[in-house]
């Protein structure tokens, strides 16, 4: 049976069940395009509606702020690179611990004429307001930064600095794929403070692969990524995949009964924590406000990635460094950012936990993780 | 029950059962991001691993040289825009009955730069060739015509065309989404001709929305779109939509058997066309090889959308103009670029065939068709 402990909810979440209940239809008898102008047409027509709705609720906008897309890097790129389109070239700032489908698209834009400023950071992981500030001044065109991180959980004051960027004439973005469904996000009063962007995605919060959205202010204006058929008001052609459209929807729906089961996580997280510094373990970001369910660690003397191997063969499932990126050898640019010793960074371990996860599979934890971790540091002791 | 006649196998397909068994372990119990270093991520990545292969080996290319996107229209923009971005801007040629995601695209490239010239027609709806040795003596970069034409089926020789644009030095793709699994396309043979790069789309051949490929000859230099944790060669980033891909890699797998079937659509076609022609119907495109499943006519008199939406109510769904862009209220650019009356263009009909389609299905449209014909002729009758 395969049936590892789960405990890398921000790398991808179970499929809630009752969306797959939701999908199935739109996976059989209920299959036609939504374009098509007959029944089974209008049916997959009535069924995104229906999802834009229920995706628009669960963050405060307005169905028509709605723009569909098949993922969250696309809705970062689309944003990036979209209104960046529209605009002369100028000033681009993104935190420095944005996730690389943010930096990579921002980057791509210093060929076009872009400069692009990184965004320090503090040792707790927020924006750095001093440096903030002096950037500001210098009248950004573009601004983003996410609403938490995918490796500690940090949380920025989103609203604080978008209405500061609003006094400088920015438009700003915020990817809110790690804080939807883990933290109250409303899309209207974000929106209200100078927030004009914000990007979800299914699958961070029980919904499927292949479903993001750009809730997106409608004075900003966006060059499509994809063009085509005019599909979501013309910003995204392409056919609408309704069944994972749909399971959105229902995971959005669902989402205030996750929301509703934070203080479960919290009482687990901080199970965890006490455990790892009892352990001698180095704790980042917990001098911020963080999600409720992630803890990233290192242990002295051992190494993240032979950590995350291990524990793996024990029947754990863990991530070192940013596990939605692919295979890169690099210690964590987010711990980096937090003027984290490389050697400290290279040690990062994340746990993101889910509301499946028990006290029982915790405790479990601490006997696989302290065996294997005297194993590595007996080794690496050995080695010295 | 919700089961009218499907014949609009062109806009979409139903997912075949096989598909959507191989499909639901990887939206339950195996959930992972194939980008994980753990079992659920090494079991998703195993699993695209596969798809790859499936996909790659249904149109004679190699595993390497798929990547893997959200849509046929994020593959078609892939390659233009992509491309493009590579190059300094000059001469890009796509033909004129290209769907949206190919022209709009080009479009865009026109305010980068480029200039664009839409290859122009015969009456049967091939490329002239008169103007196609005209564009390229003037060496273009890039040159796009698709495989088979989604309205009318009409099928360009694409391996001939390539050749002499790879005798000009032109980068050539073609947008096979709707000749795959309809006629045998080999990736391998039309590389040799000249052919850099092809579009196909899991769910106009049984799979699932949500997946597609460009198959991209190595030598091609791409922007991505999408850039970020550097999935697909960094071609395409974003976590792999696991289930749509397992269910893409499928499709593939059964396009074999949905070739061999052909014999069966051809003998349908030849019944609904010998029908449409007692009933005074135009048909289009019958002068070149098409599709064996692509019915395009038009009946005196009758408009198109109205014949559509009363045979939607009679049970048959069918379309009129191009099903996969939104609602368009102008007459088919397809067979405007055919030198078709815009009159009579206003009454084409598209009748798309699939597998589960049957004789009896036929027979009791025309009882439909004759009935709806009857009632809108005499209705334009009174009008005049």
């Amino acid at each position: 049976m395969f049936a590892p402990v789960y405990f890398d909810h921000n790398a991808t979440t179970p499929l809630e069940p009752p969306v797959l209940q939701a999908m199935l239809p739109w996976l059989s008898e209920q299959f036609g395009n939504a374009s098509s102008r007959h029944e089974y047409g209008r049916a997959a027509r009535r069924a995104i509606d229906e999802a834009r709705s229920q995706v628009a609720s669960a963050v405060g906008a307005h169905p028509t702020e709605i723009v569909f897309t098949s993922g969250g890097s696309e809705a970062n790129n689309l944003f990036i690179k979209g209104a960046a389109a529209c605009l002369k070239p100028g000033l681009l700032a993104v935190s420095a611990v944005e996730h690389p489908c943010v930096i990579k698209p921002a980057e791509q834009l210093v060929r076009r004429g872009w400069r692009l400023h990184k965004l320090a950071l503090d040792a707790d992981g927020r924006i750095d307001e001093q440096g903030f500030q002096v950037v500001l001044a210098q009248q950004p065109k573009l601004v983003s930064v996410m609403l938490a991180n995918n490796e500690t959980g940090v949380l920025q004051d989103v609203a604080a600095l978008a209405a500061q960027a609003k006094a400088a004439g920015a438009w700003f973005h915020t990817d809110a794929v790690q804080a939807v469904g883990k933290i109250a996000v409303d899309f209207r009063r974000l929106n209200a403070a100078g927030v004009h962007a914000l990007t979800l995605s299914a699958h961070k919060i029980g919904g499927p692969k292949g479903a993001a959205a750009l809730v997106l202010d409608k004075r900003v204006e966006l060059e499509p990524l994809i063009a085509g058929g005019g599909h979501e008001r013309g910003l995204r052609s392409g056919t609408e995949n309704v069944a994972a459209l749909v399971g959105f929807g229902m995971a959005c729906e669902l989402a205030e009964r996750r929301l509703a089961a934070a203080p479960v996580l919290i009482r687990l997280r901080a199970q965890l924590e006490s455990g790892l510094r009892d352990m001698g373990a180095t704790l980042f970001g917990t001098g911020a406000e963080r999600l409720p369910n992630t803890v990233c660690f290192a242990l002295p003397g051992v190494d993240g990635e032979t950590l995350v191997a291990q524990l793996d063969r024990a029947g754990f499932a863990l991530a070192s460094g940013a596990a939605c990126s692919s295979a890169n050898p690099e210690p964590s640019h987010v711990l980096r950012a937090m003027g984290v010793a490389p050697e400290l960074a290279r040690g990062a371990v994340r746990i993101s936990l889910g509301h499946a996860n028990t006290a029982a599979q915790v405790n479990d934890f601490f006997s696989a993780l302290r065996n294997t971790a005297a194993k590595l540091q007996r080794l690496t002791a050995v080695a010295i």
